[in-house]
């Protein structure tokens, strides 16, 4: 079965920061008509880096869900910007760290209504050559946790950030940890 | 350090069918303020079903990514809807499988710009009870995967839903496939 969805109009119904808000009138695979919300957004890069069997996570405030989440390191690509590119310029600005980065895994957030793709790269000879160099506006602190330490807050729905808990676990499923 | 933000004003500016957009004035915590692009969404609901060593999976065109993906079965909390109910209920709609549900992970799937929580469950004794019960204009087929070509499809990028991949690396890392 094909089961293709084809775009007949669409409208911008927002234009912000980091994300876009369109509204597209689409025609299903049976030629009924439906409306599809799409958050349209430049992509994200990350960073998974574990050293001596520690995971180096940033800690902030999230404030779609009111409280602080541990992430790795991570942002949103600028205009035009190479996600590998990004991902190391996230990892300076977040951790003042830099390192040898080599793409890890790709993934869709939550594809009914976001086009964001997250570039995760794995870091290699990480090596501090500063302090942070935040955005305005961005506050956080970096920290190193054990991978044991990591696995216990994902099962107990303490760290929960799709990117952090697929690359933690795609971690431990290789090395056998 | 405190991270907090605290809202100040906001505004609604889509209210949509699966989404709901808000833009909120908040104060940083230097004093700041700055603008916070909210995707407010009811939650979602997904359930990993291994069975001899197969994967259920859903192939499904995602108009966001103009693409077929393959994601483990998953939907929308429909209003108060408890995540376990919603997790049932989409498995029968999507694949008219039962199972026994036991919570599995949690995920936020991209937090900068969304509320979402993804619920995810692990079923035990699938029963095949009857045919799909789509919703209106949705279209999808249920396929099972063994877990090695899954592994497989996540490397080559051609899975890439944070849910899916998030709880396949989980489901492996704990089971030592």
């Amino acid at each position: 079965m094909k089961l293709s969805e084809k775009k007949l109009c669409g409208k911008t119904v927002y234009d912000g920061k980091i994300l876009k808000l369109e509204v597209d009138t689409v025609e299903l695979p049976d030629g009924a008509t439906a409306q599809r919300e799409c958050v349209r957004h430049s992509g994200g890069a990350a960073v998974l880096c574990v050293e001596g069997g520690k995971v180096l996570l940033v800690r902030q405030f999230r404030y779609l869900y009111g409280k602080e989440l541990y992430e790795i390191p991570a942002g949103k690509l600028d205009g035009g910007e190479e996600p590998a590119q990004a991902a190391a310029r996230e990892l300076k600005e977040e951790t003042g760290m830099t390192a040898k980065l080599s793409p890890y895994l790709k993934i869709y957030p939550t594809p009914g209504y976001t086009d964001e793709v997250i570039h995760i790269y794995i870091a290699e000879d990480c090596k501090r050559v500063g302090g942070q160099s935040l955005d305005d506006g961005e506050f956080l602190e970096p920290v190193y946790k054990p991978v044991k330490e990591v696995l216990a807050l994902i099962e107990s729905g303490e760290i929960t950030d799709a990117k952090t808990v697929a690359a933690i676990y795609k971690y431990v499923s290789e090395t056998r940890i």
